[in-house]
């Protein structure tokens, strides 16, 4: 059955595009332990050592993007790989990401949510262009089959959840206390939204958890 | 050798003191998924849940407290029981808990960081008012002997760590988004604080992780 997750860890690009270092790129996917997904200034600072942190490499079909992890985050980040059918990706994120030059580290297709497609949109064969979260997110279970529905956007994970369409989190908890910085949940229209207890995977510098969210 | 421990996780009160509902006091010791330990009207909501989400009851002083956990929660707070020596409060947590009635759960004696003793303080004998967190954790070293320092207040706790005098930090992790709140850990002057990775324990409707401070 497809599942639609929302993956608070997905990776990121090495090098620089844009004119903007990944490194202190805006990545909204990993989350300190103090709940930010970023300092206030967008960097995301020690929060991507895991992806770095082992000697265990997870291939990728993205060639900027390489994982060198322990087994534990390496078994993590090869089911993520495996797993995800479809990625929906917000505006601001795939416009930082240069839409991952077509090929997300997943390997998967990427529908992103906006309501103008770039004008030169040819530059991403196989990546689809809609308008709003709900649109999304179908047009995504299609393409996905069998396969989940990885969300990486705290926009659209967040406008997801309010519509109730998101059957996981994903959090990689990294041991580190920011104090202030950029949160990845915001308020929820319908109140708090209660998750089950979280598988846990401990990795290196990350703790890996995946809750179901309540119905 | 005794530790400074940074304890996102003791106990609510049962019952009425002061016109505050526990279950809806300020008791910043619980930590959701986003990282808030309340909603931003000081209620705890489901943090608390896991006090009474199991069938082991584990006894402790204070007749307005009861533990109701699970097996792997009711070793945690075994320990926390057992091993703090003395517990090293804020005045605001102080007053809202009306003193613990001079029986913090814990069993251990209370130092309370105030600029001004309330005036009846012959009320908790075993309680010791001091100025400033320097003076109180060092006062609670002493009275801990060989065991550990609890902090129990969120701005003790973040000026404790300002001060580097936090061994470990310890946070129960409740499976909720409350997407927004009051957060425990704040600003930190000399910026991020990096922890080691933690000792993980699976509790019912809450994950107990403890992190050493690296310094």
């Amino acid at each position: 059955m497809t599942a639609v997750v929302v993956f608070v860890g997905s990776p990121r690009i090495a090098g620089q595009q844009k004119g903007i270092h990944w490194g202190q790129g805006v990545q909204p996917h990993d989350d300190v332990t103090d709940g930010f997904i970023a300092d206030p200034n967008d960097h995301v600072a020690e929060l991507f050592e895991w992806y770095e942190a082992g000697e265990v490499n997870v291939p990728n079909p993205n060639e900027h993007v390489s994982f060198e992890v322990d087994d534990a985050s390496a078994e993590l980040v090869r089911e993520w790989t495996t797993n995800t059918g479809a990625l929906v990706s917000g505006r601001r994120l795939f416009d930082i990401a240069d839409g991952w030059g077509d090929h997300h580290p997943t390997g998967a297709p990427v529908i992103v949510v906006t309501h103008q497609p770039p004008e030169n949109a040819d530059r991403w064969p196989r990546t689809t262009f809609v308008e709003g979260v709900e649109v999304a997110i179908a047009r995504a279970r299609q393409v996905a089959g069998d396969r989940d529905v990885t969300i990486a956007s705290a926009s659209v994970s967040q406008q997801a959840l309010e519509l109730g369409l998101v059957d996981e989190v994903c959090v990689s908890l990294v041991p580190v206390l920011f104090g202030e910085g950029i949160p990845y949940f915001t308020k929820l229209s319908r109140g708090h939204q209660l998750l089950d207890d979280p598988v846990v995977i401990q990795g290196r510098r990350a703790l890996h958890l995946r809750y179901r969210v309540r119905r």
